[in-house]
């Protein structure tokens, strides 16, 4: 089935597993994909973890997450900075092609500054990512996230940055949850083009009854995923599917059938 | 005071006050105009409503809300046609120059499809605002309520129903809280330049604990309420600055001191 085959799943979508866990359930499920988030590294060299994928034919198709550029001051940005260069390392250590970028904002700050800070941000992660071969993907985030995620809410917008700095080493995560409501969406994909690298996947419930943890399963939710899907591969995009749910709800259920409601979600919804 | 002088409240501002109360106490602050929710109407014989506000200099200055055009099958489409023609006989009737559409959604529908009932909704409901001279004003939603309360969610969308439309009875209420995100925001709001008919004052608070009644006093969030204000006064507006607040934090407090603060707010933030 080609959307298993390219199918991968975030460790924060099965969150009550470590990756010992994760990664042994993932593979007996033939899933070869994994969404890795970087507190899954936590506790262990790079190497293992990396070891620990390898092992069970998993590949990391993202590091996830840095970005969180805009800062009060430039003590603030720079630690911002430095974290973004130890997510390309960890990403390149891992063997991860790409480190996901939430681009951050802050409430104090106004929105031009917020993103002027998030291009600024990205421009200067370019040549360590080009240097330790990571690219960096910027993903939009929510409206609702505007305040103190992410500034950065369109595809639209990440087009904009991108014809600023290049598609060298500068894509585009399409997280459906997301973009799904962008009037522009169809002519945004259509005009980032291959600057889509990662195609992520959930639902949006109704009603939804959290601001972060209520996503839904897909086919739950009013998201025309596989529409999105059919503007993203228009694109000439044949990479990796991935499944990032944050539910409170569904981390609350057994996750080994959740991980099979997955599977069965991706071939009918997706 | 000039933002004083044009001050409005919006009857939900301040929920626990019945309409007799409201304009009492809005009357003694000296304000003069209200946004008159449809159930504050309940009870009373419409002219008696608007005898309320006459006696105390109020003025009506738009009533909340109809809209909600997209239905499962031809009845509820029906249904919601006759509620707008209702809403346009109650405005009529207490002096309110114009009604606000939230314009709806169904997450059964494709927002394609709730898109277009939508725009074929407002067509159907133009002859009878001219009919009786009320204006219909529609209200894009933020992007969170896409789902189910509104599938227009950016100026930009309002614009393009405009163009189809025209813009003799249809315009625009520009709500700060749904609007504040949007990259393309001053270019929309200028391509409206004269279809601005309505602006709509709250905050948005980091973090945000409610979808719906968790709205900020302004100055308490991260909107840019002069810049936004400014933008909108670029076109010529110069009409009511409406407080629309819905917070169950401060509906829980007292409504005096909270009116107060409104003023107050506005004088410093708006």
């Amino acid at each position: 089935m080609q959307t298993l085959d390219r199918l991968a799943i975030h460790t924060m979508t099965t969150k009550p597993w470590d990756l010992p866990t994760a990664v042994k359930k993932y593979s007996a499920a033939g899933i070869r994909g994994v969404g890795l988030w970087r507190q899954w590294l936590d506790g262990r060299p790079l190497s293992e973890s990396r070891s620990l994928m390898d092992d069970h034919g998993l590949q990391a198709v993202s590091l996830v997450r840095s970005g969180f550029f805009p800062g009060l001051n430039a003590t603030e940005r720079q630690a911002a900075l430095d974290d973004n260069h130890r997510a390309l390392d960890e990403a390149a250590a891992v063997g991860a092609p790409q480190v996901v970028l939430v681009c951050g904002a802050k409430p104090e700050l106004s929105l031009a500054e917020n993103r002027k800070q998030i291009t600024e941000g990205i421009a200067a992660c370019i040549e360590h990512a080009g240097k330790v071969g990571v690219k960096l993907s910027i993903e939009p985030l929510h409206p609702m996230y505007a305040d103190c995620r992410s500034a950065v809410n369109t595809i639209g917008q990440c087009n904009d940055i991108i014809d600023q700095l290049g598609d060298e080493w500068v894509g585009i995560a399409a997280d459906v949850y997301h973009i799904w409501w962008d009037p522009q969406l169809e002519q945004e994909i259509k005009r980032a083009g291959k600057r889509i690298i990662g195609f992520h996947v959930c639902d949006w419930l109704t009603p939804t009854q959290d601001f972060l943890n209520d996503r839904g399963l897909m086919g739950e939710g009013c998201i025309d995923i596989k529409g999105i899907r059919a503007m993203v591969e228009a694109t000439g995009f044949n990479g990796p599917i991935e499944v990032e749910i944050f539910s409170t709800r569904l981390w609350a259920t057994d996750q080994d059938a959740f991980l099979s409601n997955i599977i069965t979600a991706c071939e009918n919804h997706v």
